[in-house]
């Protein structure tokens, strides 16, 4: 069975988005800053390129990802990347209804109504062997929250930002402790650090 | 001349306290979970016990501080570390009103009650060739503010606080970029990264 995975870009100050939804053109200059093109499936999102290091990385992680998971409020704000996810995975949306515009799944896009642990569990199944990874944010805060989490990525940009969306907001008490970074991968305008949930 | 260098531990969620000043156990594991004792200069602070990654490296930026500055909140909290701070290094404390049992300065503490500006001005005069280094928190952030900064300095522990107190919280617009990474050591329970601030 894969494991669960949430991922996310982060300020030094600990924020994946800035005031007002600010502060992304700082926070993801890693993905536009490097001489290695990251196709993208979907016919909204250009290629990115990032560095050398990050390829490295970042093409085995995704390599390895059997399906997503969103909240339906990327979902609308992507207009669904134009139909098709740039990873070109399934991609599981968790929402309280299902959009008018997609009466049934297909291999793009999967709805769940019934809360996260339905989400991950439709996920799986999708998955197989392969890893289910969660956008980072208040899903991914349920998840962990949930004991579902098995690892949590974060790619730390050396910006500030002073306020806005803190990685996991509110997040309850438990689980608080994580182990490693198990990778810690430098590339150019950010560093890559990949930890495991403890389950003790 | 010196550079003027801010340092702190910090959750991987942006916090270096917990709700309530709490989680400092989570947070400081690193000060105490190895095998290389770092002594204390206080009578009241014990030595701490670091990991060999992290004891070299802390131990030659201890070597390179000439001059700390601190806020009177911390040099009331500590009690001044019962006189004399654990690095053996005069420490500036930045305050509204001189305290009445410290009627003249001395090598151990310097008193300055008018302003950022002035506390680093001072701070520089003592440390001469040497750093200066402030602790995280308010004064670091009014002191990034004024441009004062240099360096920012991050111990960041594998621990997540779901709220609490962030990094420079409130943080003006400027300075928002950083470079680096120029040092990455992986301790025990931290990972200890090194950035400059860019003054262009």
């Amino acid at each position: 069975m894969g494991k669960v995975i949430t991922g996310a870009t982060m300020s030094l100050d600990g924020y994946i988005a800035g005031p007002n939804e600010s502060g992304f053109d700082l926070l993801f200059q890693w993905y536009g800053n490097g001489g290695v093109e990251l196709p993208s499936a979907s016919p909204t999102v250009p290629p990115s390129h990032v560095s050398a290091a990050s390829a490295e990385l970042v093409t085995r992680e995704y390599a390895s990802i059997g399906c997503l998971v969103v909240g339906r409020h990327l979902y609308d704000l992507t207009n669904a990347w134009g139909g098709h996810h740039p990873l070109d995975v399934t991609t599981v949306v968790l929402t309280h209804q299902r959009p008018v515009d997609r009466p049934d799944d297909d291999d793009d896009f999967v709805f769940v109504t019934d809360g996260i642990e339905a989400a991950v569990a439709k996920a799986r199944q999708i998955a197989g062997e392969k890893n289910v990874v969660f956008n980072g944010g208040q899903i991914a805060r349920q998840c962990l929250e949930a004991w579902l989490l098995d690892e949590v990525g974060i790619d730390l940009a050396p910006v500030l930002l002073g306020s806005g969306t803190p990685l996991f907001a509110g997040l309850g008490a438990v689980p608080a402790q994580l182990a490693g970074p198990f990778t810690v991968v430098q590339g150019t305008e950010v560093t890559h650090l990949r930890y495991h949930v403890r389950k003790e």
